[in-house]
């Protein structure tokens, strides 16, 4: 097999920071495992459209389509706030997700035990926390037609459109199952079905895929009371299948549980490519952070285990993410913390680099 | 003016129950006010389709746009969950909100002070907590056309369309200006601005209707922002305006950071009618719980409080509106609880009748 190759697309805000750390780990782990990476790195959402006028360059989309696997920082800023919708930073990211079909989004909520008590929620409801939201990423609202703002009888009016076919339920659907089969055998599939038919959609298709997993345990749920049980009960919770904007939120809302938005990576994976490696795509939850930006205050854990999730999914390196997920709670046993992870006065915050350097120390 | 005239459609599961003492609330309001109340009861949801057919009869629409206020109880259960879509208990609810043009849901999300240890949240992140979320209700996701399950090249595609008209953002957005105008003054607009064009002629339209409120201070964030920042510190929001869909997550999310979902009511408000007030249904924010159907053990509150929004909303009762809702604190402080206000084992339950008599006896 030739090189893994990695294209780092830091982005915005806080993105280059946490990046210059992820890339110490790669480098790291490059000579222990005497392995090659081969990185090449590039401009993606607002530093794009500062450079080329546009969020993401057509050379750069190339090479996303050429490398093992993306990792992306963060993109957006409030200076980019005004710019026409085509050219958002956050188009950038989606153009990414859709011309690579990046159809499957994990976003693992997990709470980590030396971080319980910055959940805002009790500790027993959230220590020990460990869930799996698969979001679909390549369609439904977010791509949609028609779409856009137009004049109807002298007003304007806003449309987006929530389209799912069958085939896309599913392809998304079998990564949940398969992901639920390596962990509790249990998946929850969220919809509006009670309102939306495309949400009648989705649970048919949901069901009817699950006789192919029968050892895994399918529930349905509606969106609202998946708000709402992921709020009183999260730990209810093993595997949960949504779609592109439930899963949004739904998502957004369980990485707030855990307390910790600055330790939460995700993967975005597409079908296999001819080398049998998936398309992929990895990211931090948290944004760009421009609030604390260039300032060395941002928390590389996220970054730092998205490729982890790389290593894991892309590289067939389960046991170095292991290892660099391993690394990374030692740091936090250990107390060393970044200004997010910390709330008492007088304790000095690790720099972002610090942090980066511990976790290198602790591998 | 007329005797206020009220249409009580208890719905299925719990409703019955529950309304059984909304109405000795009423009864007492009535004698100690010397007012008369016209009362008349109908069916709705699964109650309505197993003796009609359909989820809401044609009649009982036609009595719901001629009271001052129609109060309802809960609809579904699991009996009903294969039938067609469009028999569905939950179309019954839907075809009221829609008929009725109730196009501002008003759902607070409190914390009550002897309740607050009942959050799965930090006491300190709930105690005191007071948001007013203001729904978009007849439109969005929820009503725009096209929809439906199609076969396109051999395989299903379900389509739900969002649409929304300047009108229709305007419209809700100025309830919850004024709501703000009577509260803290600051309101929170949530949408997916960065993704949805519909997000971006919510933001245009609300930031114009902010220029009649120069005294509430407007912010914008998007819908799975909120969401974390919901679930991270709720304290930060006084009013929050969104669309349906966004709304029906964002404020059952809210719902449950108080802990105390049987105890929230809501109000759904419309244009004025010819007699002033306006057009409005009022119901608690719970489902029906058929779990527990039948068996005395539901809370009462969430449906006297729904009342207690009628007397304010509907019926220029304000006083007696705040009587009824501080009868429900006192007898909360006084420790009578419902087994959903419990988690001490050995405490012995009050029953829904015994919750709705100790009501009575605190007014
Ligand atoms: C930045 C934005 C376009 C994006 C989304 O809405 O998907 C983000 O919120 C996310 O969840 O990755
Ligand atoms: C019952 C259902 C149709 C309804 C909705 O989705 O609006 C409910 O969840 C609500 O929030 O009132």
């Amino acid at each position: 097999m030739t090189n893994p190759s990695l294209l780092i697309l830091p982005g915005d805000g806080i993105g280059q920071e946490v990046m210059a750390e992820v890339r110490k780990v790669i480098d790291w782990i490059g000579a222990k495992r005497d392995v090659t990476f081969d990185v090449s790195e590039d401009l993606v959402g607002g530093a794009a459209y500062d450079e080329h006028g546009v969020p993401l360059a057509d050379e750069t989309m190339a090479k996303a389509q050429e490398v093992d696997a993306v990792l992306l920082g963060a993109v957006g800023g409030p200076q980019y706030d005004d710019l026409d919708f085509s050219v958002k930073p956050e188009r950038g990211l989606l153009r990414l997700r859709k011309e690579m079909d990046l159809f499957a989004n994990l976003r693992p909520a997990q709470c980590f035990d030396a971080l319980a008590d910055f959940s805002s929620l009790k500790k027993d409801i959230v220590s020990g926390l460990d869930i799996m939201i698969v979001r679909e990423l390549t369609s439904g609202v977010y791509f949609g037609e028609p779409r856009g703002i137009s004049e109807v009888d002298g007003q304007r009016v806003g449309v987006n459109t929530q389209r799912y076919t069958e085939a896309e339920i599913e392809r998304g659907a079998r990564a949940a199952f398969e992901l639920a089969m390596k962990r509790d055998k249990r998946l929850c599939s969220m919809e509006k079905a009670n309102v939306m038919e495309s949400g009648i959609l989705w649970r048919d298709v949901v069901t009817e895929v699950s006789k192919d997993y029968p050892e895994v345990e399918l529930s349905h749920m509606y969106a609202d009371n998946g708000a709402m049980q992921l709020v009183r009960a999260p730990k209810q919770f093993d595997v949960i299948y949504t779609d592109n904007l439930f899963g949004d939120i739904l998502s957004d809302c369980a990485a707030m549980l855990t307390g910790s938005l600055g330790m939460l990576p995700s993967a975005s994976l597409g079908a296999p490519m001819e080398n049998g490696r998936p398309k992929a795509m990895y990211e931090p939850v948290h944004g760009s952070a421009p609030d604390i930006a260039g300032e060395g205050k941002a928390n590389p854990c996220a970054c730092i285990l998205s490729f982890a999730m790389a290593l894991r999914y892309s590289f067939d390196m389960g046991a170095e993410a292991d290892r660099l997920e391993a690394a990374v709670e030692k740091v936090l046993a250990d107390g060393v913390r970044t200004g997010d992870l910390l709330n008492e006065a007088g304790v000095k915050p690790a720099t972002t680099s610090e942090m980066g350097n511990a976790v290198i120390a602790a591998l």
